[in-house]
């Protein structure tokens, strides 16, 4: 997130990196997304287009005018005309799964709050984020959109918290030029993209990978925040045997609590059939570790970038690699022992599974309120730092997405909201409540 | 907490009342415990002796002069030669799942960080107080402390929320008079003593009032907070049909996410079992519900006060209430329909079950080291207002009961450190982290 | 259970001990119960009338003439007439829980299926007992009862096995002498008492006990048959590690596979918190093995009998033993280490927790109704041997309880039950089904 | 299974359908796996080779005389040069999951207990079938294997149940002419490939199809045996509400002591997300049924054959399918309500996801010890009958496939196996024990 000649204020969505600026005077969204992308290359996007990728044409986009329905020239994709109905269609198959997102374009639709606001922003991009890009133009917004490409952006799609490391760091040194919104700690974006989400794909990313029977497995879980909580409780509900490793020890005691066994990696190591890290640390698994791990053990990364394993110390000559089949290596000792690599040590969520629709919309109706609590509030109201979602804004995103589960909210009465000193319409809780 | 003429600093230790200052110059602590208290009387403490109630003698101990083993007269005690033996081995018992209070008290016993310090305390006390005292005195302090009458302070031991809104609101009005620090909302106490403790005690509180069955029970638990999680997780491993009432959307999603459905009471008051309320509110359960219910179920308090069911409503001619063991009653209804009441409304938790020595210990070490932390804090460093405890002392409270569970933290390299950004010492998380 | 002048069937009820025949040409019922007796002295029983223990009352009802309300005199209860008021608001209590065997009062009190039945019985006599004893009435039978004397009768209650051990024994060496029906081994009666009572039980007896958090503790489980299985789950869910020992292999097999590790006793009993036996075996917990147990482990047998702990060998002169309180001792090694023995290894679920009258419902109804079988078949259909509870009685057994959860059973269609080869009202399974 | 000219005793390996005899005199294995194939034509199989299919070569095998490494050439395999080192790394890849299978040829290879039995199976072929082959012919056997043709053998993969019928009734009606044992209905292959393996596949297969998010969602599972219990706690576990639907009154208390709802499926059909068959009945899911499903709802079979949704009806004017992807079909109403149809009704669980070799593994240990029983019993051992596998193999199955879990089996004392009257190997428990 740059300086640019603007001081129009910006959503962090989660998922940030640096990016230059295409327009000026625009409201900047910088963002990674944590999906899997279908786009590929970096392009630009405009509204009533999208498409996936193509490997029939060999003219590059950029070289070549093109045209979608409505007249509209400005855009950089490969074969609108081929794959528009394929692309319409995968929109509509997520919209499906984004109630959340949908409701509040419906709702919001009339009153356009982001009426004449420039939106530019950057992620990669598929169905989901075009489902985005739309309610965003639905509420008043003219947007461009610019993908990442996959060749100029390594380690990418994992860095959803660096964006926010980076925004409170620009906000130290004094580098921020506008007000920032922190969407990636909003309650809804950490509990429903980590634990929730995080709870089922460490099951499915190991399937797909490995096919692998969970029942009676070891396996250790570096790491018990959020990702971690969902991995050890995922694995666990189908019959795993799982230990955690933990530094911080409030974390270390609720493993302890929920009935983990809270060890030190090189404890466990000989004996574990799965390793997963889920840290954001680095290094977490070294290759000593690796020495010493028994055969056939399945190693994975469900944490952040791809540095929690030491992968480089793997590419070494006493070492054989064999790719067989996609994100899934074997790797040969000397001695015969063989290690099972998953996405080469990259997010194994995003390599070997997917992001249900219905957590990006959770994801993506916070990006939006987000951007329209910026671009409404009263002059003054944000100074040039970066703010956490306010809980009203969160309390709103979960309840765009009660009505997918049926789910009945009760109301306060006038006593009780006076008792408690709450105001009926929300927000419901301090700050500092930990859900 | 009223002003006294004194300006030491106050820790609140997670339950507090009114209570009048015993001593000058003095660390006031006003706390009202959650523990079910074996002594009875009010009057006052001091170390090396405590007491449970006895009703061997009929003359009140305010008319006798006692002396203690030490010559000490000046405490108003029951039957302290009779009882001496007893209460010291109460204690002694209490210990055994005190870890980390004991390891505290053996880390700092030469340091002695409350040197000199006078602290009065007002709660209910029993053995596990009384392990918090004489941990006091050992770390220096001088120790007064005064029983809750409880005749004079009825709904009492529940209230642990209700000093901390009392400080803030004391805050807010400029009537604070000191630093004063909110234990109540540490990490340690709120998981531990709400979720991880109550997870337990649901179970025990119904098993032992009532031998209910809970295999395909249908239950309603009113409130998602940790306390309400944790009734609601804990019904639900044993077997029940678990149902939650929820006001705010994001605890209702969560709820959802979790498996339960969220309901409104009166959509599911009919066919309920079990009702049980989670709330903080007041009339949760109202008159009209209770007409509603089935024949047979059980409506009990785990939340907060006594006014959670409107049991007001039931002191009514046309219902008669027959009590038919302690801490029991059936209430009938004109057509026969008969609703069992647990503890006629008040916490059922603190009536009927008791509060785990370990969990106490986890919030008495956070009370010691609250204590310490205002006493010797560098002048200034507190302003009269109310802080959260520190990151780093709710950390230091965990790591103390990491050794009950044999548990082992991994510590960070310098090189992970780096990375990070951390101390390898912690603080580990932001202030906001959720756990 | 043993030859006398009759030819009458046995239904042994699932637990039976050694016994007398008070009244010939009579439907034997040989039965120990495993739920806690609040009567205490042998003597007999006849309808109307049901009585407590009393401390009152220092005559021994055995040289006092009673008469009950009907003007019956021909029983030995102590103080019927003080008690009486007691005793039928503690059944009325009991019948609450107890739908099934009201059920089927209610359906075939009309046809008094067991008109002109001589019925004589010798249980533990509790409320839960007087509600089968006035349904056997209720549907024609003329009824007689023995309590159980607990002096006479030590490591009574549990010995639930021990009858249909016996039975078998008896019809092998030809010493059976009318038909029997083995009901523990019903399904209802296995799964119900056993598993789903159990998952609860473990819970309740332990807190009860010691109060002590399970959160986070270790314990191994040995055994993993029904009750063991209830154990470890019921255990887990409260957030302990379990372990499991095992002798047999499918049973080690399924531990593995629903997560727990399976190891032997002396790998990890030096780390254990709680020690859980659940074989039916003896001597599997050895001096050798409390020799070795870690400071403060609690040690308790849910299984069978009181020999699968060692008692033995603890009253031996270098240990010292504590009354802590009702059945729980503290036991000390000359080195200070100390163990927690609960109920003195007798089941601790019968001596620290209650049986729940719904369980209890289950059985009944299944031990009513092989009366009923075995007083109404056809001359030939059972010769003189062990039968188990006909697949149809347990399926009804079954239906009279599902009311209770409000569950709604599926009807065959003519077409499915054609496919299935299934009678459309059952049994539906074949007898080797596990469940 | 058909008589032929032998009376060669009959391993019934748990899916069996009608087959062709190939060789007279021979041991008989009538089986149609469970397992995805990759095999599709109808060929014999010899020692030392395997393949896949291939699409490269236009050639019938049949038409082409091709020869292995051994020179031989009677067999029917399409591309063997082609595929062979794809075919023996699938090989070596599924034997690492299969421990008990190989434990078994490792150590019965030297005495060879199917030395000359002559075997001919029928069965897909994959390379879990391949380890199976390769250890019959390791322990003496001479194999033989024919494909099932996919084209002559519809509602082919799933009658695991049927062959066991079919046996059961060729036994009533006096045709069968050799000794089956009934491998389907031993203790390992039921838990395992139903219960445990099912647990997991419910979640792979419908998160392979549909990436659907489960937490939150309503599911009905119809069925609570095996099957259906596996479905529901996988389900649950991972944030469902789950309804169960039971014809049988013993399933169904079971399902509520399990904590779920029993409910007619027409009771809550509405409101579903999810629905899954698990009955082996037919037309469980009906057109009416059908047509009240909520927009979106999933509909599935996890139980048996193809029948169990009534999809014929399905194939109606009205409705329009569209094929979204592999084994997933939109299906719609005329009002725009749009069903979600996995694998047309055919087995999710086959057609969506994989069964894990080590399950193989334990259903391969079965047959081959089911085979070497009847091929070694004394004369007159077994007499032309169906057989349940005998326990002792049953455990010894189990046994063989602890070490994976690393865990530990104790063994019985001489003193504890008098106590018990056990041998001290086993079997361990009556044939009736429900595990």
């Amino acid at each position: 997130m740059q300086k640019i000649n603007s001081e129009a204020p910006v959503c962090d969505l989660g998922f940030s990196e640096k990016h230059e600026a295409i327009q000026p005077e625009a409201l900047k969204i910088a963002s990674k997304s944590r999906r899997r992308s279908s786009a590929a290359s970096t392009c630009s996007f405009s509204s009533a287009c999208f498409t996936g990728s193509s490997d029939e044409d060999d003219i590059s986009p950029r070289e070549k005018r093109q045209c979608n329905t409505k007249g509209f020239t400005d855009f950089c994709v490969k074969n609108v005309t081929n794959q528009h109905a394929f692309g319409r269609r995968e929109i509509e198959i997520a919209e499906q799964e984004m109630p959340g997102i949908l409701t509040l374009r419906r709702r919001a639709g009339d009153d356009k709050p982001l009426k004449d606001a420039n939106i530019v922003g950057c992620t990669h991009i598929n169905a989901q984020t075009a489902v985005l890009i739309e309610t965003l133009i639905k509420l008043g917004a003219s947007v461009r959109w610019a993908a990442c490409n996959i060749y100029s952006t390594q380690g990418i799609v994992e860095e959803s918290i660096t964006g926010v490391h980076r925004l409170y760091h620009m906000s130290k040194t004094g580098k921020l030029s506008v007000p920032a919104i922190n969407v990636n700690d909003s309650v809804t974006k950490m509990k429903f993209d980590n634990f929730y989400s995080i709870r089922e794909s460490i099951l499915d990313s190991l399937k797909r990978a490995t096919d692998v029977l969970f029942g009676g497995k070891q396996v250790v879980v570096c790491g018990y925040g959020d990702v971690g909580k969902g991995c050890a409780k995922g694995l666990r509900a189908q019959g795993c045997v799982v230990y955690v490793t933990e530094i911080d020890p409030i974390c270390a005691l609720q493993a302890s609590m929920d009935g983990f066994r809270v060890v030190k990696l090189n404890e466990v190591i000989r004996t574990m059939d799965i390793v997963v890290t889920a840290t954001g640390n680095k290094h977490v698994v070294t290759r000593d570790h690796m020495d010493r791990l028994k055969h056939g053990c399945i190693v994975c990364n469900m944490g952040h970038s791809n540095s929690e394993i030491d992968i480089n110390s793997l590419h070494s000559p006493e070492l054989a690699w064999e790719r067989v089949r996609s994100q899934v290596d074997h790797i040969f000792w000397p001695d015969g022992k063989m290690m099972v690599l998953l996405a080469e040590g990259r997010l194994v969520n995003l390599s070997c599974s997917t992001i249900p629709s219905f957590v990006v919309s959770v994801t993506a109706s916070a990006q939006a309120l987000a951007l329209i609590e910026l671009y409404n509030a009263v002059p003054g109201r944000y100074k040039t730092d970066v703010y956490l979602l306010p809980k009203k804004m969160d309390e709103y995103v979960a309840s765009l997405h009660l009505p997918t589960f049926d789910a009945h909210l009760t109301e306060l009465t006038d006593e009780q909201a006076k008792y408690l000193g709450l105001n009926k319409a929300g927000p419901f809780k301090p700050n500092y409540y930990r859900y």
